[in-house]
């Protein structure tokens, strides 16, 4: 039992195999978009959802997409992540999983037609909404929870 | 108005000052510890507290220590981000704040000392605690609301 009066349960962390990880983000939701920006690491809340096994987020911040996220190199893609969790400091428990891949951007019609209605859209009026899919070559997670 | 019949109020988004950022911080909890890593773009839940304006946060997992976050140079540190946001996605509002600046471990018993019982400590039995310290040198936010 742990010595704090306040949390007499143990935890354990456990790590999610990937079936378990992609289970976890197939409800889709709140997320973060990971990656290495023109300031240093940034992670900007997301909404996304999974489609066949690759994850397909929605944003819209000018900020972002005009400078960030892009290689410069046609067909060269830009490392990203997807991170998602769902934590209760209070009870001590939760998971994160976090999948690690390219971005692709969806730039064509065709590419972005499946997604346009699909609860990624921009809250605010006025910008473009912009839609990236990411394939995980990594997805990794664990779980905190009472022994 | 917005054109969805289920989101009929406007939303602006509105960028925070750093004093805002700050006090939004200032409340800790729970956050993300963002760096680039072995694997790429990496985002990990922390929990975090303000102290005289650094960001202190407490974590544990023993994959990220023994090889990420420092430069392997003495003291030239870690660029690192520490992400916080409170995002509502059903009513489409919310917060996020990002901090990045460089790690410092608190690698000595003085430096650990203030923290030591601050609700930074690991929730699982038989690990070391680990602190970091990061001076932010850039704080950026905004907030999405009705309008």
């Amino acid at each position: 039992m742990a010595d704090d009066e306040a949390d007499d349960a143990r935890r354990v962390i456990e790590l999610l195999s990937e079936a378990e990880c992609l289970e976890l983000l197939g409800a889709g939701g709140l997320g973060r978009l990971v990656y290495n920006g023109r300031y240093g690491p940034t992670a900007l809340p997301i909404v996304y959802k999974i489609d066949e096994g690759s994850i397909v987020l929605g944003t819209w911040d000018p900020v972002l997409f005009d400078e960030d996220l892009r290689t410069g190199i046609s067909e060269a893609e830009y490392q990203v992540a997807v991170e998602a969790d769902q934590i209760d400091v209070e009870a001590r428990e939760g998971w994160i999983v976090l999948a690690q891949g390219a971005a692709h951007h969806l730039d064509t019609e065709a590419e972005r037609a499946p997604f346009t209605d699909a609860g990624l859209e921009p809250w605010i009026e006025g910008v473009s909404a912009h839609y990236i899919r990411v394939n995980p070559t990594r997805i990794w997670g664990n779980r905190t929870r009472k022994a």
